[in-house]
């Protein structure tokens, strides 16, 4: 247990599957971090506030710490709803928008999320705005232009106004579909678990799929038919299956979007590696970012800006944009 | 039971997961005929035999009643293997090329399968070639040129020497793609059992993956993104999810293949009366025509062609061709 008296606040992303908390010193510095699986996707609405007590009570965080969270908490299955902001949207408006959780006596706030609510592209994000806002906060103007955020619904978007603002964003099924293809597939008897992923096979299936999005389900089987026919190994197979499901979300991206020279890619291990190499095969330089850390320092934005007299101005390299 | 002295030969087509039996006589008319849930894909070798004696003997065929089947009975997994014949390949050749079944006092032969064996567009179809087989004897020259055989994995097929020849192929996981994210992705909270199709959001999403395959990942999010900002009705979804995936196939066999004013459509029930909607909306017309009356008719053919003494030639009609 920490002395609680060095606690200024906590920050906390709690999305579907899993719980980050960090208790914040007055200087902005991490003091303690927590992570579990008590995910929102599985808490009764009732439980969110004993499970958020428990961890604080874990971190020494006393009653009159603050709170700012993150993700999926604040959906309308979650904790309670922070309504989502419309783009084009600024990210400083996810701070003023916050909601505070009615009925206990902590104070607690939520971050809303982000929506598109056009006709033909309607899309929705949580927690992701979070991570924009501390890539803001992080990189400044530099990371303006088209951000990559790989995943089970990866996020592409576009930031303009000096990374300001987010212009735009789609979403796309990518990490979804893979998955369900690897489990509940033919495709499932081609890949084995631990095989690894051919290289050469992975950058050659992103040229296709960028080369020809149309033909990706034909592309898709004939990783089924090079394995009868061919005898080829369970590393090529996956690498093809990747490869052509992450090469067809770029081309979608670059269809959406216009093609960049290079963008800021959010995410860390394997996923993000397999990003940053099969963007090279389009061409496209990525600067990878870690998402934990730009969520860590999107909260900490926020309790900055809500909580002024409990977290100082922060220093001036960070407060630079 | 039938006579047995009426039966000339008997018909299989035995596949992943199911098998049907044509008892014919020597006019070449249908007997008598047997469908059951027993497919190879859950056959043991060794049962084989004993569950085709099973239906022929229901069926009232004696010993000497031969046997000519197709599917996947002729897999490596199956009960014989049959070997692909390689594009081009015209159709004849299969009947040709059908093998003897070893070790069974009965005379049973099994049709061969058709593979692509190019690096690049590796593939392969079995039971499909016979169906096409019966396709070129039943249309003749009419159905040159592009073929569509919707399913689970769906078969695009170019004709060529007036329905001849398999000129080229290309499988694609369609029917596969959409149960797995039925099942198995976060769309399947969007979707429900009979909800029915939504035919203009169908005839929408068609045309959206016709117009920019490149998207497919976005547009398909945007169907869960849709029901949580839009509250949109399953029908709505599930015509878009389907809409998005058989245009998104159709885009793809253009692209592989080109641009045809009419092609045939091979099976017939919900799927054939969506593939024939959605070829509309790409402004190609449709042909369609019944699968298993196709796969009768091909085996018949080859029956015909391998014993003439009991299946004395086809009426001049099917002999135009």
């Amino acid at each position: 247990m920490t002395l609680d008296a060095a606690i200024a606040a906590v920050l906390v992303d709690w999305g579907t599957s899993r719980l980050r908390l960090w208790a914040i010193g007055t200087d902005g510095a991490t003091i303690d971090a927590i992570r579990s699986a008590e995910g929102m996707g599985a808490t009764e609405p009732r439980a969110f506030e004993g499970i958020l007590e428990h961890h604080l009570a874990e971190l020494g965080a006393r009653a009159d710490v603050p709170v700012i969270m993150c993700g999926m908490v604040g959906s309308r299955q979650g904790w309670q709803e922070a309504p989502y902001v419309a783009v084009p949207a600024r990210l400083d408006t996810i701070i003023a928008r916050a909601v505070r959780v009615t009925g206990t006596p902590r104070d607690v706030r939520i971050l809303p999320g982000i929506a598109d609510r056009s006709a033909d592209a309607p899309d929705v994000m949580r927690s992701e705005e979070t991570q924009l806002l501390g890539l803001s906060r992080l990189a400044g103007p530099t990371a303006d232009g088209l951000v990559c955020m790989p995943g089970t619904h990866a996020k592409w978007v576009l930031l303009d106004d000096g990374a300001r603002t987010v212009a735009a964003f789609a979403t796309a099924l990518t990490g979804d579909l893979f998955a369900a293809l690897s489990t509940a597939s033919v495709l499932r008897h081609s890949i084995a678990d631990g095989a690894g992923t051919d290289g050469d096979a992975f950058d050659a299936a992103v040229a296709a799929s960028l080369a020809e999005p149309a033909t990706t389900l034909m592309r898709l089987f004939a990783i089924r038919s090079r394995g009868l026919l061919a005898g080829q190994d369970a590393a090529h197979a996956l690498g093809t299956l990747s490869g052509t499901i992450i090469g067809h979300d770029i081309a979608g991206a670059l269809a959406r979007f216009g093609r960049p020279s290079r963008l800021t890619l959010v995410g860390g291990g394997t996923l993000g590696t397999l990003y940053e190499r099969a963007l090279r095969v389009a061409g496209i330089a990525a600067t990878p970012i870690d998402g934990e850390e730009l969520a860590c320092e999107g909260l900490l934005a926020a309790a900055r800006q809500i909580w002024p007299d409990r977290l100082p101005a922060a220093p001036a390299a960070a407060m630079a944009h």
